[in-house]
Parts: structure tokens; C-alpha cells; sequence
């Protein structure tokens, strides 16, 4: 009979040549420069005594969400949601027709909401989402999923994700990264559905937050969600939302836009390998072309330093077989 | 030779045996009821088909730290470190001779420093320890904890952590749940050492916070410290915290003073089963003994109310067998 270690070291043996064998690494990814590049880092990232060798509690990689790991046009997603809430809940308030910006949103006007800029939204947001309690808006997102849909491609938001970026998250949970979100959005929009879309638990979610208030309610403890920003996860106060929540810096960070730029930077400041990328949208047949001039994910400064600082940008068109899961 | 799964059944039975029979659990504990009620909720949360089963992802544990897991007496640990950096940088701050609450550190008037309550002891922190970058501060505090040392014993401040919270720990962890700290400190000054100490990383404690606000210094991203509370992680603060930086509810958790007892009942509240514990402290030989008047981690209404909302006291002297691994 084996002994235990020996039995220990055949099992390793085995899955270490299960894996290479049963898996194509980042099946939906055409094998082009950008690809080789990330496959690099993460060996590097992984080969002991190598020169680029970083210790599994120092794999941590963070994601922009909003652009970056799901579609972010003709409009946020998270504005999506509040749209459908400024119509469910108008009835109740009259003064919203005459009001902005809920007179935009009820009106649909796009270009009024836009005006207001990320900040802007995320106020409209807190406006419209404060009020109840943190499980009550828990619940109402998460029954908003299960039925909301993309306006263009009819599909349900939830399948509005990034095929290759899911197998990067996966990829390099894979090789013994921890994987975190860095979003602008709310971060109890997102933590709902990031563990099912993404594989990432609420505890690695980090985004803009509104206030919460600890009140007993009938001899139960509940926490109020006031109408009051907390944080803002974007632009500058994306490295301060990750030192904040995460303690330590990043060896690997994905954006896609200019909201990103202050996070690539400091992710790729870090003595060593930090390792950046950038999607950026080129694919308007399978998903949306933009960049500089774009309201929503508007890329422009990250573009224009991302050779000399030498993040990858990925190609959307060029570098990648799939977009989305749903297509054929 | 014996296939893949029949060999992993092996080995995890090989494992659990050997576990039980190589590891005394929590083996810093008296055989009481207290060491009884742990190991039976343990046993409960990890007996799959049982009533009080819980998932592993949903197997959150928090940790007061200040009283609970390291001594607050006769002072909290951070205020030795605020005194230090005051009178190591009062040859710069000639003004603080007559200023509050310099004044009292300075002529150690620790009655003088206790009267601002923990806001101001919190408040106190911020005003010393901001101004400089993350990075910087982190060496200041990593560098003050090698040499510091506890006013009585004559230890050093990283000794003086209680050997049986830190097995409660390593005994959770074993059993699958994530375990964090949820302290009224500042996190930035916990995060260098939580690892060491308790096996807890950075991004698993939750604390107060202060502004930083995102700079660059000869073209490197820096994180500057501002005198500017962010946020206190203490009483109500406490479930505000471990929603915002966990964002599920913990099914576990320990505390010691009045400052947790929102955190007490936050868990509690949970549907299903939620553990609370206290300690208290009943040692004055081997640690101190305090509750009720304690200018530091005051216990009062939490301890009238644990009884009735069956939360575990654990009695420092008659439940510990060693309070701290110095002990002969």
C-alpha cells in the first residue's frame, strides 16, 4: 500500500498533468501577442526562484467591472437599474416630472443623465437607492437581475459578461491570484451577482459606498442606507479604495478607461512586476467601438501613456474569438 | 495500483484521523463549559446534513482585537504608540507643550488622555500619525512594534496577544472559516503585524479609517495620509464596517467591551446560527481583571445582557489555562 506521501505526491503529480491536459488556457482568447503577454506574466508570476517569482499572498489582482469584465453601453448597467427604479417608484413622487435628474431619467433622455458625469450618477444612484435597509436593497437588486435586460441585445444583463475576461479571472485563480473588483459602481449593486458571474466573493468587491446607519428596529438590528455618499471608487480613489480595503498593493490590474488611469498607475508604481492592461473597445459588430469620445468609459490619457508605460492594450476585435457567451 | 479517487478518499481520511489524533483542540483552554459550547457550534457548522450546518463560504468569524485578542491594559497598544511618536516628534512641536491632548501625553497624564473617550483617543491617531504617505507610515509602525514594549511585563507589545484566541483562531480557520479582525484601531496601523500575530491578512481587517488622498511625487503614485477621520470602526460603527468591507454577515463573533456589543447583536440577529462570545476579563494575577469602570474596554451593558441573549462569557481565569505562550 502507498504511504501517505508518496500517495500525496502522486496526486499532485496527477492533477498538475490533469490540468495541463484538460484545459486550453484562455480557450476564447486568439492566440496573438496580448495573449502571450498575460500567459508571461502569470508563469513568471508563478516559476519559483525565477527572477519575476511573486508569493501566492502577493497574487492579487483587481478588476474594473464596468467596461472592463462587463458591457458598460449604451449606458451603465447600474444606470440601467436606476432608470427601472425611478419608473417603478414615480407614482409615489410627483415631484420627479418636474425635478433633475429624474425629470432626464423619466423622460429617458440619455444625454441630460450623462451631463451629470460618473460622480452625477453615482448621486442619482444614492438619491434613488437610499432608504431601506441593507437587506432590502439586497433583495431588490437581485430580483432586478434575474429579469432585466440589455436594450440592444435583449439579452438578460447577467449574460453581458466578458467570456475571456471570466477565463482570465479564472485563470489566474487558477495559478493562486485572489481576484477583486475596483469598481466605480455601488458596491452593494454589484455584490449580489459578482460570485455567480465571476467567481468573487462580496469580501473582494470594492466600489463606491453611501452611508449606512445601525438602528433597532422591533428588537432587530438593521443597517439604513442614508442618502449620503460614503466613498467614490473611481479615478483617484481607486488605489485609495484599494489600500483601504484591500491593505496591500497589486501585482495585476484590467481597466478600461480613464476612470482606471490612477489604479494602472499604481499597480504598475510597485517594486517589481506589476502588470497592467487595458480592454479596449474595438468590436462594434459583437459588442461597441469607443474610446475618447465616449460618455460612458471615455479612454483617452490611459491610451496615450499605455506604450510608453507599457500596459498591454487588448483589442477586443483582434484578440479575442469570443465576446459574450451567448454567441453562437 | 490505486485509481485517483480512491487514493484522495484515502488521503482525507488519512487526514482527519491524523488530525484528531495529533491535535489537542484549543488546547490552551480549561475542559469547562466554555471550551464545550466553541467546540460543539464548530461541530454543528461543519456537520454537513445537520441542523446547524453552514456552507464554507458563509463561515465568516470576526474578531474584536483590542481585549480580545491582544491586552488593552493598562492602555490600548496604540496609544503606547501614539505616546511614543508624540514625544519623538515634540523637539518639532514646541506648541504642543500647552496643547491638548498633547499635553497630558507629554506629561503622561494618562487620566488627562482617557477623558476624550475612544474618538479621541481615535481623533488623537489621526492628528498624529497623518501627513506623511501609506508606505511610510507602515514602516514607522512595522519599525515601532520590533522594539516596543508592554509598561508591566516588559514584553514586547507583539508578545502580549492571548495564546487562546489565537488557537480559537487557528481552530476556526481549520475548520473553514475566514477569519477577520474587526477593531476600532486604526487599520493601518494593524495590517503590518495581523499576519504574523493571528494569521490574518490585511485585506481581512476591518478598522477605523482615515482620508488618504492620491498624489504623485517625481512622477511615482503616492497615498497621502490626511488629518481627516474617514471612518470610526467602533459601536454601531462596528456592523457598518463589517458590511461595508465583508459585505455578508458573520456567523461568528468575539468581543470584549460595550464598543461591540452592536457587533454582538448584528451577528446574532443572523438567521440561523450566530455565536457570540465575550471575554472577560477576571485575571489580575496572570492579566488584569476589569469591566464595568474600565476607562478602556469598558463592559457593561453587554455583559447585563448576555445571559438573555445567550451569548458565551468566557472567564478569563477559569477558562484559560495560559493567558500568554510566555507564561512558564
Amino acid at each position: 500500500m502507498l504511504t501517505g506521501i508518496a500517495c500525496a505526491a502522486l496526486l499532485s503529480v496527477m492533477a498538475l498533468s490533469g490540468r495541463a491536459a484538460s484545459q486550453e488556457t484562455l480557450p476564447s482568447w486568439n492566440d496573438t501577442a496580448a495573449k502571450q503577454r498575460i500567459v508571461d506574466f502569470v508563469r513568471a508570476t508563478t516559476t519559483e526562484g525565477g527572477n519575476g517569482y511573486v508569493a501566492p499572498q502577493d497574487r492579487i489582482a483587481v478588476f474594473d467591472n464596468d467596461g472592463t469584465l462587463w458591457t458598460e453601453q449604451p449606458f451603465y448597467i447600474q444606470l440601467g437599474f436606476m432608470l427601472d427604479r425611478v419608473k417603478a417608484l414615480a407614482p409615489e413622487h410627483p415631484e420627479w416630472k418636474t425635478k433633475e435628474p429624474f425629470k432626464s431619467i423619466l423622460a429617458g433622455d440619455l444625454k441630460g443623465i450623462a451631463k451629470g458625469g460618473e460622480k452625477g450618477i453615482v448621486e442619482m444612484g444614492m438619491a434613488t437607492h437610499a432608504g431601506m435597509t441593507t437587506d432590502e436593497f439586497n433583495k431588490i437588486v437581485t430580483d432586478w437581475f434575474t429579469t432585466a435586460k440589455h436594450p440592444k441585445t435583449g439579452k438578460l444583463y447577467t449574460d453581458m459578461t466578458y467570456l475571456p475576461m471570466r477565463e482570465l479571472l479564472d485563470y489566474l485563480r487558477a495559478n493562486g491570484f485572489a481576484t477583486y473588483i475596483v469598481s466605480g459602481g455601488g458596491v452593494e449593486f454589484m455584490r449580489p451577482v459578482t460570485e455567480k458571474l465571476y467567481g468573487i466573493p462580496p469580501q473582494q468587491v470594492v466600489g463606491s459606498t453611501i452611508t449606512t446607519q445601525y438602528a433597532i428596529v422591533d428588537d432587530v438590528p438593521v443597517l439604513r442606507r442614508l442618502p449620503k455618499i460614503d466613498f467614490i471608487d473611481d479615478g483617484p480613489g481607486k488605489p485609495a479604495g484599494i489600500n483601504k480595503f484591500i491593505g496591500r498593493r497589486p501585482i495585476f490590474v484590467a481597466g478600461n478607461s480613464d476612470g482606471d488611469y490612477e489604479m494602472l498607475r499604481w499597480v504598475t508604481a510597485a517594486e517589481g512586476h506589476g502588470f497592467a492592461m487595458i480592454v479596449h473597445h474595438t468590436d462594434a459588430d459583437r459588442e461597441y467601438a469607443y474610446d475618447r469620445q465616449s460618455p460612458f468609459g471615455k479612454l483617452d490619457k490611459a491610451l496615450d501613456e499605455a506604450t510608453r508605460r507599457n500596459w498591454l492594450v487588448v483589442d477586443m476585435k483582434a484578440d479575442w474569438k469570443k465576446v459574450f457567451a451567448f454567441e453562437p
